[in-house]
């Protein structure tokens, strides 16, 4: 039987996404879930000196967006052709633009608090509605009640987690007055292995 | 007959690997350069506010890696089987990875000069260095002239422009050193569509 081991820090980010599509697939796989104090030690055993890295038997998998479409194949969630798989590699690159954006403000330890709450207020006032809007659009043209395709994909499984993480660090919740995004979302958290993972997962959504 | 507009300011970077796409495809597509004075006009035209952005017909595709896979699945530039997609993808990420670390550095206005040659110092020695070591072992092991698979793909010819746009920044022949990715690069150079493009296009690496 093929040997599954995720490493990743405690937290939903980068690593939730492969949980989700582990789950989804139903592979056992082993949830290594390292402590920030034991990091030093295993950083540098990794590719590229980041997590998550997958282990699928004896291959180390890096890069969490490869990892996922990767699985997104295994377990038959890509699009029904190539224009679909585009349109849901779209949507990840547009979530993880925004993600990226809201960790350089989130994340920010050096910069002054008035610098900070000023780039805050830009994020929520006007970044995430702006790249919210532009994937509430896909979702609606989709009329799936999935993000981009016909059917359920793997860009699905990433974009609820990813969904979780940016809550997490604005502290609210951002799909509020996004009809067709909610859609997904819960439908998403509705498929019996994602439910069964998310009951039994150590942390809730950061 | 497909149309093909790919709209992009007149350099390098994000644009380039789909005009080498769009070259090596064989597709007659109008390489519509705008001009800095322009992009005001345009910018709230287009789906992110942002460029490149690739018509075909009468589709608004956005966002590179997406593009440039959609244009590598079209061209027959794929792996051979899903585990090397999840390679090819994987070297992508880790190109850009690094991409995004040089152009923190290159076109950062705002910090003093000190701080901005010390980011750079560091980039030389150290993060890129790494990074491309790591690529480096993936194209020894690929053991085929390209980056990461049996064959020539869609990576190979999101890398090379991806290493001139680099190289500019870092005013430096990044590849010096590296013997399997500078065959890569060679490799992907000799093609007759890409010579020809190379030859004739306005802008050189930069
Ligand atoms: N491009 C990588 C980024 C990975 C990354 O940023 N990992 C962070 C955690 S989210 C990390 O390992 N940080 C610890 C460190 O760099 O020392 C991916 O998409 O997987
Ligand atoms: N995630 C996007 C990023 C695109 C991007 O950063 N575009 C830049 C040029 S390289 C741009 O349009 N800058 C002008 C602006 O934002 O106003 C992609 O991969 O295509």
């Amino acid at each position: 039987m093929t040997k599954y081991k995720l490493t990743y820090f405690n937290f939903v980010a980068l690593g939730e996404p492969i949980r989700f599509l582990l789950s989804y697939g139903g592979v056992d796989f082993e949830d290594n879930r390292i402590e920030w104090k034991d990091w030093p030690e295993i950083k540098p055993t990794t590719p590229l000196h980041q997590v998550p890295i997958l282990q699928i038997d004896n291959e180390v998998l890096y890069q969490t967006i490869p990892i996922c479409r990767y699985l997104g194949a295994k377990f038959n969630l890509t699009g029904a052709d190539d224009f679909e798989n585009y349109k849901l590699d779209n949507c990840v690159q547009t979530i993880t633009d925004l993600r990226m954006k809201i960790e350089m403000v989130a994340w920010d330890k050096s910069s002054p608090q008035n610098f900070i709450d000023e780039k805050r207020a830009e994020l929520l006032n006007k970044t995430i509605p702006f790249y919210l809007e532009n994937l509430e659009k896909i979702a609606v043209k989709s009329g799936s009640g999935y993000l981009a395709s016909s059917k359920f994909s793997w860009a699905d499984l990433y974009f609820v987690p990813m969904i979780e993480y940016m809550n997490f660090m604005m502290k609210t919740n951002l799909l509020e007055e996004y009809e067709n995004l909610k859609k997904v979302y819960e439908n998403v958290m509705k498929i019996e292995s994602i439910k069964n993972y998310v009951a039994k997962r150590p942390t809730q959504g950061n």
